[in-house]
C-alpha cells in the first residue's frame, strides 16, 4: 500500500484549472449547438457488446474495452476455448458489455430504440466520454470527450451548409482563427474509382489516397499497385494528385475528370451547392477547403465528409470530423433514415488552445473572498457574514483553522484569491470588516453591506 | 440485426428533457459548491484495480465492474484457475482495470498522487458517474451520478457546519423543502459500544442498529444477540431505542448514557457544537436531526456522519450522505490527513423532484424560432437571417426540407417551438418576415431587426 498510487496509462486526472478550461470549451460548443437547434441526449457509458461489435471494423473491435461479466463468469465459457487460449472467441462468452467507442453508433441505437418518441428530423447533440484501447500518444487518450451534433431524418444539403457554419461559429468563438474545414464527398471518391475501373477496390483505393498528406504521391501509388489497381488506372489519377487552386478551380478540374461518372458528378454537384451557399454567407474565420483525398476511413459515410485541421503551425491531428451517412440506423433495423453530423474533439481542441495560449484568464473562477480565521469568537462573527456573502453570489470561504496569519495569507496567494477579509476585535466592535486587496495591498474598513455591494 | 436494440439493465438513455432537467439540478449544485469555495476536479472513469479493490468491503469488491485486459489476456492466467473455475482469483489475472465505484476513493488517490501540487486545506468538488453491478431497483442504477464536495487537511468542525449549510442551500434552491439532514457521530457509536462492553463488536453492533428504521427494535436486538452481544449489554441500549424529542433533548439523554465514555462524550461535544452553530445561523428549509442509529455502513467514517432524507411523503432511499474520515488517504500512504465530505445523489434527487412536480417549465430550453421552408429561393432568403438570429442569441432553425406546411407546423408543435416565421414571396419583396405565435395564433409582419429586438 505504500507504493505511490497511479492511474491507468492513457487516462488523466484533471486539476481545478483544467476542469474549468474544459468547461469553458464545452460551454461554448453547447451554446452554439443550442443556437443551431440541437437538443441534448445522453446514452449509457456501456452498451451491450453486440450493439458495438462489428461496427468499427476489425481494428475497432480490438480497441473496444470489454467489461467482464459479474459473478461466476466462467460458467458460460467453453472449456475448450479456455484451454486453447482463443481470446477472440472466448471474449463474447465472458463479457456481454463494452464501453462506448464513439457517440455515433450509440446514437443510431438510440434513434431506433426510441423511434416512436422522436419527431423527425431529429437534431441531437451529445457531449460524453468515449474509450479506446489505443496506444496513447500526443492528443490520443484512452478516455476522451467527444461533442457531436447530428441530424437524422432529412437529406437536405442545407444541413451540411449549417454544419460548416456551426464549426465556424464555435472555432471563431474560441478565438481559434483560420481553422481549415476540409470537405470531400464519398460520391466523388466512388466516381474516381469508377473512372479508373476500380469500383471493386473502392476501400483500398480511398485508404491509400487518404495517406497522400503523410506519405506522398509515390508511396500512395505503390500501395495502390500492391492492392491490384493497375498502372493505367493510377495514371488517370494524376489530376487528383496535382489538384491545386481555389475550391472552385478544383471543382472545375474534377468535373472534367468525372464527366462520365454519374455518381461522381452528383458528388460534385453537392460540393458546389455547399460552396456557393457558403460564398453567399461568408464564414467568420474558418476556411472551407476541398480536399479530394479526404476519406476518414469510415465506411459508413455516403455523402459529404468533413475534417477540421487546427490553425497552421499547430501540429495536431484533426480536431473535428464528420459527414453524411445514408443508412446508419439500418444496422439496427430502421432503414432509409439519412443522417449527417459533426464531432468536436474536446481534448485536442484543449491542447491547441493551450499551445496558442488562448484561454482567457477569466476562465479561472475561484474563490473571491477569504475570511481570515483569528480564533473561535472572531470566526463565529465571520460565519454569520459568510452566509450573507454567499447568498449575494460572492464565492467566499472562511479559513477553517485559526492558523498562523502567514499560513492563511499564503493559502489565499496560492489559490489566487483576490481579496481577504480581516476581522479582529476592533472591527467586530465597530461592526466592520477590513477588506484587503491581495494584488495592491490596499486595505479598507467597510461595513459588510458596503463590501457586498462592491462585489455585485 | 433485425432484433430491436436495447441497453444493459440498470442503465438509461436520457431524452433531451431529461438531460436538461439533470443539468438544471447539476447547475444548482455546482453553483453552491463554488459559492462555498470548492473547486472542481475530475478523475478517470476507470482506475487500476488495486486502487479500488479492498476499499469497499467484500460486497463492494463484488459490485465493482472489471474491465477485461486487451489482447491475449489469457497468457497471464493460471491454467489451474481457468480449469477449476475460481473466478475470484482469476479476475485479477485477466483484468487490471475497474470502473469507478464512488468518487471518494479516487479522490483520496488523487490527493496522494498530487500532494505536492495541492494547497491544503484542499476543497474539491467532483460531479461524475459511478458504476455498480448492483441489482437494479427504484432509485438504484448500475450507472449513476454523484456530486461530491470534500475538504481534506483540516479537522475544524466549522467544515461540518458549512456542509450542513451547503445541503440546506442546495435543497432550498431546488425547492425541496423540509429535507431532513440526519447527523450522528462515529465516536458516539464507539462510546455506546464501550458502555455496553462490546467494543470488539462495534461493526456488528452498528450494522444491526442501522436497521432500526427498517426492521424494528426486536429484530435489531435479535441480530445483536446472534452476533454474540449479551442480553445485559443490549438492555443498556434501551435509552437509545426510545430516544425522542428535540436535538438538544436527545443530546441530554445520550450524555447521561455515555457519562463514563471519554470517546462517547467527545462525539457528543462535536454534535453539540454543530447544533449550536446551526441554531445561531438557522437553516433556510432543511431540518437538522440527531439520529443515533445512523451508521451508513462505511467503516472509514471516524467523526460526524450525515444522511439526507427526502421530504416526508416521498418514498426514496437517502438522497445524500457523507461524514468525516480521519485517515482516508492513509490507504495510499499519506497519513494524518483528515477529511470530511458530503455527496448528492443526482439520480434520486431527480426522481424526488419529478415526483413532487417541482421542475420549472423554464428548464425545457428548446428552439425559440422555426423558419418555415417554402422552397429553394425562400430558404436561401431565410438562411441569411438565420445566422443573424443566432448571432443575436436566439435559438433558431430552418426546417431543412420544403415539406408540406402541415408537417412543418406539426414539427414546431411537437418540439414546443413557440414561434414560427413564414417568409413567402410577398414578405421577401417587402423585406419582412411573418412572425407567428404558436400559442395565440397571432401573426405579425415585421422586419427581421424588429423580431430580433423583440427577443433580446
Amino acid at each position: 500500500m505504500a507504493k505511490k498510487p497511479s492511474i491507468p496509462k492513457g487516462t488523466r486526472d484533471f486539476s481545478p484549472l483544467e476542469v474549468q478550461r474544459r468547461q469553458y470549451i464545452m460551454n461554448k460548443i453547447q451554446h452554439h449547438f443550442e443556437l443551431y437547434g440541437f437538443m441534448p441526449i445522453e446514452t449509457p457509458s456501456f452498451e451491450n457488446s453486440d450493439t458495438l461489435m462489428g461496427k468499427y471494423g476489425e481494428e475497432g473491435d480490438r480497441l473496444i474495452f470489454k467489461i467482464l461479466n459479474s459473478g461466476e463468469y466462467l460458467k458460460k465459457a467453453s472449456p475448450e476455448l479456455l484451454e486453447t487460449g482463443k481470446e477472440n472467441q472466448l471474449t463474447s462468452q465472458i463479457s456481454e458489455k463494452a464501453l462506448r467507442y464513439d457517440l455515433t453508433v450509440p446514437f443510431a441505437r438510440y434513434v431506433v430504440q426510441h423511434q416512436n418518441d422522436i419527431t423527425f428530423p431529429f437534431k441531437r447533440y451529445q457531449m460524453q466520454n468515449v474509450w479506446r484501447a489505443d496506444r496513447p500518444q500526443k492528443g490520443r487518450f484512452r478516455e476522451f470527450t467527444q461533442c457531436d451534433a447530428d441530424v437524422v431524418g432529412s437529406n437536405s444539403l442545407l444541413q451540411e451548409v449549417e454544419l460548416v457554419q456551426l464549426y465556424d461559429a464555435v472555432f471563431t468563438d474560441l478565438d481559434l482563427k483560420a481553422c481549415t474545414i476540409k470537405i470531400n464527398n464519398r460520391k466523388v471518391l466512388a466516381g474516381i474509382a469508377e473512372v479508373m475501373g476500380a469500383e471493386d477496390k473502392l476501400i483500398d483505393f480511398t485508404v491509400a489516397l487518404d495517406k497522400l498528406d503523410k506519405i506522398g504521391k509515390e508511396k500512395v501509388q505503390e500501395e495502390m499497385l500492391s492492392k491490384g489497381i493497375d498502372q493505367k488506372a493510377i495514371d488517370l489519377l494524376d489530376p487528383v494528385f496535382s489538384l491545386t487552386g481555389s475550391y472552385a478551380e478544383k471543382i472545375a478540374s474534377m468535373k472534367e475528370l468525372l464527366k462520365d461518372s454519374e455518381i461522381g458528378l452528383k458528388g460534385i454537384e453537392e460540393l458546389e451547392f455547399i460552396n456557393s451557399s457558403i460564398t453567399q454567407m461568408p464564414l467568420k474565420s474558418a476556411v472551407l477547403d476541398l480536399d479530394i483525398t479526404l476519406a476518414r476511413g469510415l465506411n459508413y459515410y455516403t455523402g459529404c465528409i468533413f475534417e477540421v485541421a487546427a490553425p497552421e503551425g499547430v501540429a495536431m491531428g484533426s480536431i473535428g470530423g464528420g459527414g453524411r451517412y445514408d443508412d446508419l440506423t439500418g444496422i439496427f433495423g430502421l432503414k432509409d433514415v439519412s443522417g449527417v453530423g459533426i464531432s468536436f474533439g474536446l481534448d485536442r481542441i484543449y491542447l491547441v488552445i493551450e499551445q496558442l495560449n488562448l484561454f482567457p484568464d477569466s476562465v479561472r473562477a475561484g474563490v473571491e473572498v477569504l475570511f481570515i480565521n483569528f480564533g473561535k469568537s472572531e470566526a463565529q462573527y465571520c460565519a454569520g457574514w459568510l452566509s450573507r456573502f454567499r447568498e449575494s453570489g460572492i464565492k467566499t470561504e472562511l479559513y477553517p483553522d485559526s492558523a498562523k496569519m502567514k499560513k492563511q495569507m499564503s493559502y489565499a496567494d496560492r489559490n489566487a484569491i483576490p481579496y481577504v477579509i480581516l476581522a479582529g476585535e476592533n472591527e467586530i466592535n465597530d461592526g466592520k470588516l477590513n477588506l484587503k486587496n491581495m494584488a495592491s495591498g490596499e486595505q479598507l474598513q467597510l461595513t459588510p453591506e458596503e463590501i457586498i455591494s462592491r462585489f455585485s
